[in-house]
């Protein structure tokens, strides 16, 4: 048994000026773009989104520019072999996560549960 | 003065079967895929989220498949005034919508507000 839930998405902008894409994306939608602390989130920032809303970043990629889920669970690869028998494809594993592809061809990532973001509605499984 | 807010998403698939997509994505999220009353909406299939959660819902198009946002508002032109002079560029008028590209590419749509979901957090502008 594991349980997952959609966690939020990540606006994958295609610039050098990370800065300016979080700035536009905060004041598109309200929430004050912000910097993590840790140095190796250096290619994201955040939205300050209320605890309970969905988290919303804005990163910085090589790809063309898009949007993405991120999907969050207790145990990524009882969550991926769920995923793929639903049809998704597993595309790469990054650090902890794993990025996958719909049928329909977008691609997503499942995340390990956010420390943060513990409580909430979750979707058990198996 | 006007007001708005990210009212949720919509994962735009191409595909020949909506169906199937819908499905994949309400068992992927673990929201119910459901269709619309309204025969206009023959293209969408909407994920049944709680009431205080965004929108969600599933498109068949003909362009390639991604997910954008929606961004709902009691004035229309206001707000993609707002968003034009935040250097966002207006596409398209559908209907009572207007289909927005951000600076960074992304293509994202200004709606009117949802009758269904007309309480909540609001920013407002102006």
């Amino acid at each position: 048994m594991h349980k997952s839930r959609l966690s939020g998405f990540i606006i994958d902008c295609k610039t050098q000026d990370l800065e300016a894409a979080a700035q536009f994306w905060g004041e598109a939608l309200g929430w004050p773009a912000k910097q993590f602390d840790d140095s190796e989130e250096a290619e994201y920032r955040y939205l300050e989104t209320s605890n309970d809303d969905l988290h919303v970043e804005v990163q910085r990629v090589s790809h063309e520019s898009r949007v993405h889920l991120d999907i969050e669970t207790d145990d990524v690869d009882a969550e991926v072999t769920r995923l793929e028998r639903l049809g998704a494809k597993r595309i790469s594993e990054v650090k902890d996560w794993c990025v996958m592809e719909a049928p329909t061809g977008q691609r997503f990532c499942i995340v390990p549960l956010s420390r943060d973001r513990s409580s909430g509605r979750f979707n058990s499984w198996g």
